[in-house]
């Protein structure tokens, strides 16, 4: 094992200086940039002031910007980043040894906060405009809770008021999310709620309904358009997210750089895509611009297969349809992903930047089963030290399975993957699958189109 | 607020190869040595031949060597350490800002590990000394849980047995600690249990007991000592645990040193003495040897007040009476405090090292209520980032006193502080406290008096 001084460490920490001071928008470099978000009512483009209503000023302006390569990070979010990042870039030294693979594996790990996942680098971000433009408050969704629990730590940090509509069955499986939320001062209410109209119609039309992240979005835009000083936030899925989480690749690829380091894969889950996003960015950024190619792979649940089954085409945003329309790889806002444990990957949708990325075939996309993702997530834990979360965990797998390949190929491939977060708060999931008691799902066709069916005709 | 290259950073790492090779051994600078422990029979020092039935010999070695100064730390330890360490010395400027303290504030941060405190140190070390000694595995108990799932951990990455007793009333309030076990490939069994002639005998005589850390380590070692090739580690109160926790004192130290820091004070919560002795080791090396001072303080909860209303006495360190005797401040072995909120700090006595310091007059104690930590503790959450475990919240409690009074004075006292671990298997406390429904627990001199009358008769 390498343990000498000048050999590359078990962790690359940059120094607080290092840290880089501007986020970089992959947008600006793509060019086939992603199809405008649109009216719902009109089908044409939103405009800043229609977004206005929902979402703060600042963030609206980074939303709609897709030619501004790169975004100054505001002197207090940079204070706030120094609290806990760098996040380290950690050389999987003893994951090498127990594959026995001549691979060299990196993942850069995003959990080591107390929300335990990378969603604190965007809540920061929006707390702070909110808070810039005057406002008291903020609403948002949250389904794993990553999403809710950062945003309460950034609002608790700036003394802005959080409300959290939380997806019921997630809300009654991890009572310590909701927990973590009130200590940091928000307010959390299960989603559907009878406190919204857009609540009480899919209360009436689904009365036992365990909920869903399209259902929690509805609820939380309403409450956010319905009180005075109050405006919208969203953890993935946007633009302004997938900006903000490219503190994630920019220190990531300072890290690598600094020991001479190039990776031929990156490998991230996706949900929504706002890990992936901001872990690719600046290699997608090399690549779009022809500087340097990289195999990129997105991994979704075989139970939620957005990418790898999905349409590319215009869709709501939520179950409510009071959201923007997106052209995105979709499985329609009608479906409602089997209540399974990846967690935070059971949106519909995801991000229109990595779908024109996808439908432009820049990055591949492939699925794997919530069992097989179990048992890389032991291992992994076993050797590495580190519990991950289960959305962290479909990256694992597939990067263990590359590291295989390598052993079978005798390749030293570089792998780089996304540990998103930590996975304290599913030990449920973890239960089950102890217990020999997880079973894996995958949709049916016809579980599909049931999905597709609901798409709006949009041309 | 700082934020200049050459100012000192939020956080402090030290570089890889910056990291101590050697543990420091306190004794070996103590003009007064703690008392030997006694065999309970014969009350003669207990021999390295009898220890070594119960212990693994390295361990014995260390476990009675009080005048060897620094222990080399074995490679394979130092690359477990490499996983999870440095952990980082924290500038906390945010906190100073809320407080509007003239006072500096660090602390040291260990709770950045999946086992979420400071006991992986001595788990690994442990771990590692029953491997090289050929063992099949080995057998702990644990409270609050930390301990066992550290040492689940450590015995996952070596390949050994790891077989957990888990105090009764923490094991049904904490399903998550011993999944988190059991998922590192752990065995857990609640205690009292009936799997060993001293749990039957206390379940005997003690029907409706919800267990204590003594009743637990009765089980342990006598699981261990009635199997072939097992044998009963300990988390604390020992000193063979506090030489390898002072890895936090030594890395702290030398972040410090660095940056040309001098504490005037350290504060550290106190259980067992762990993570105080392994926090202070070479400040009161320091001291001991004359060359500088510093105002040490153990914290305590209101509860189990070892230090502050215990007695300096030899006792049992297990409810069965199995276990050496220890001379100690201590509550009795009989004490069990109520099932409050202080997880790890429940133990009726502690370290005999720090009971010689304490003492000696070399280092001072306080005792605190329990919702006064839970106060600081959440106070501390909203402006640091990190949700605190409650143990260690002791020490941010008498912290953020200490920078109050320094607010009064307008001296700018330098506080440094021990943050063992995180506190997100301590939601079902933090939840009570949430609601307004936590009070707190302090027993009455009559309550001590029970626990003193079972104190053995030693002169």
């Amino acid at each position: 094992m390498m343990t000498e001084k000048n050999t590359i460490p078990y962790k690359i920490y940059l120094e607080e200086h290092e840290i880089p001071t501007q986020w970089y928008n992959m947008r600006a470099d793509m060019k086939n940039k992603p199809a405008p978000i649109l009216n719902p009512g009109t089908l044409q483009p939103m405009t800043a002031e229609e977004l206005g209503h929902v979402f703060c000023d600042e963030l609206v302006k980074q939303e709609l910007d897709d030619t501004t390569p790169y975004f100054d990070i505001p002197q207090e979010i940079q204070d706030f980043y120094k609290m806990y990042r760098p996040s380290p870039l950690v050389r999987a030294y003893c994951l090498e040894k127990a594959l026995d693979t001549p691979a060299k594996i990196y993942y850069k790990f995003e959990g080591n906060n107390t929300s335990g996942s990378h969603k604190l680098n965007s809540a920061i971000a929006q707390a702070y405009y909110a808070k810039k433009q005057g406002l008291k408050g903020v609403t948002t969704e949250t389904g794993a809770g990553q999403w809710g629990t950062a945003l309460s730590m950034a609002c608790a940090y700036l003394g802005l008021d959080c409300q959290v509509y939380m997806v019921k069955c997630s809300y009654e499986q991890k009572p310590f999310r909701r927990e973590v939320m009130r200590t940091y001062g928000a307010s959390v209410t299960p989603s559907p709620s009878n406190t919204t109209n857009v609540g009480r119609k899919i209360l009436a039309e689904f009365p036992g309904t365990t909920g869903s992240l399209g259902c929690a979005i509805s609820e939380a835009v309403e409450a956010a358009t319905t009180q005075e000083g109050y405006r919208y936030v969203l953890g993935s899925v946007l633009s302004q997210v997938l900006l903000h989480q490219s503190i994630i690749g920019l220190e990531t690829k300072a890290a690598l750089d600094k020991y001479g380091i190039q990776p031929d894969m990156i490998i991230g889950c996706a949900g929504g895509g706002s890990n992936l996003g901001g872990l690719i960015a600046p290699f997608m950024g090399e690549k779009l611009r022809g500087e340097k190619d990289y195999r990129i792979i997105a991994v979704e649940p075989a139970s939620c297969p957005s990418f790898t089954r999905g349409k590319y085409a215009y869709d709501f945003c939520d179950t409510g349809m009071v959201c923007p329309l997106a052209k995105m790889y979709t499985l329609g806002s009608g479906f409602i992903p089997s209540p399974n444990h990846a967690g935070g990957l059971r949106f519909h949708g995801m991000s229109t930047v990595l779908s024109q990325l996808y439908h432009d075939k820049l990055m591949e996309a492939t699925s794997v089963e919530q069992t097989a993702v179990f048992e890389a997530a032991t291992k992994f834990a076993r050797t590495e030290g580190i519990l991950p979360a289960p959305e962290s965990s479909h990256a694992i797998k597939v990067a263990m399975d590359e590291a295989l390949k390598c052993k079978e190929t005798g390749e030293e491939k570089t792998i780089l993957f996304g540990l998103t977060g930590t996975g304290y708060f599913d030990l449920v999931a973890y239960e089950k699958f102890n217990n020999g008691e997880m079973d894996d799902y995958i949709p049916t066709d016809a579980d599909l189109e049931k999905g597709f069916a609901g798409l709006p005709k949009v041309e």
